[in-house]
């Protein structure tokens, strides 16, 4: 059996939360912040049969993959000059570690 | 030595969380959430010695093993039809991961 | 590569998560608290490739090692009897765990 650390941008987090859920991987979400003090991720812990590692990992890079988005700044944000029309910006993107479990318990 | 990593619920945390402490092992809590984003759960990490490994473990499931319960519901809980005589629910469980820790260091 | 999870204190976790970003080290903050139910403490999980192991584990214990602090006693706090002059305490120490990772993708 393997554990897998996800990393995801906070955007990303329910809907793969979901999505995991309906393919019945056992998830548990961890809180967490970037180590820039940026805007905040979620780190999800999934423990999963070697024989679907494959099938979670495709999952996350579909939920997950980074994508443009077109957004229009909001005026009055903190730190930054006004920007009045809409841009692009890249959202999403992960990072996933693959860990062993030597014994798992379900008590 | 191994690092157990043990997903429990947040009515059983506490009085685990004290006998860990009591039996002298390092015990470190995680803010965590269940993948169905339910009432909380918490995530405990514990770094543990090979020889006492099974003894954590007994003490786990001790504290968590999932029993029964009877409650009397509250009127007026959120989505719920109001249920005006006590009920049987079960209570605790827990996910125990076992990882092996390659190096440890105390500073 | 490998994951180091490194359970600091929360008043040296900013300085450490400045130096590992400033000296390119990726890091993820978790939320925490001690087994005691004591002041906060902080995990970080960092992703680290063998080769940089020793540095990454030189630079938690240089900004984490336990040392001496002269403090003075804020009257009124609770459950200790007010002490009307400077004492010293030991701050910092850490804990940290190396566990290998199997697989490492980034998304
Ligand atoms: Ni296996
Ligand atoms: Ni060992
Ligand atoms: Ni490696």
């Amino acid at each position: 059996m393997k554990m897998v650390m996800a990393v995801v941008q906070d955007s990303d987090a329910a809907r793969l939360i979901e999505q995991l859920t309906e393919n019945k991987f056992g998830v548990t979400k961890l809180a967490s912040t970037g180590g820039f003090l940026k805007s905040g991720n979620t780190t999800l812990m999934i423990g999963v049969e070697e024989e679907r590692l494959e099938e979670l990992i495709s999952l996350i890079e579909k939920v997950c993959r980074p994508r443009k988005q077109v957004v229009t700044p909001f005026p009055g944000g903190p730190g930054d000059a006004y920007v009045p029309y809409p841009i692009e910006v890249t959202v999403g993107g992960a990072t996933v570690f693959v860990l062993n479990i030597e014994r798992f318990e379900k008590i």
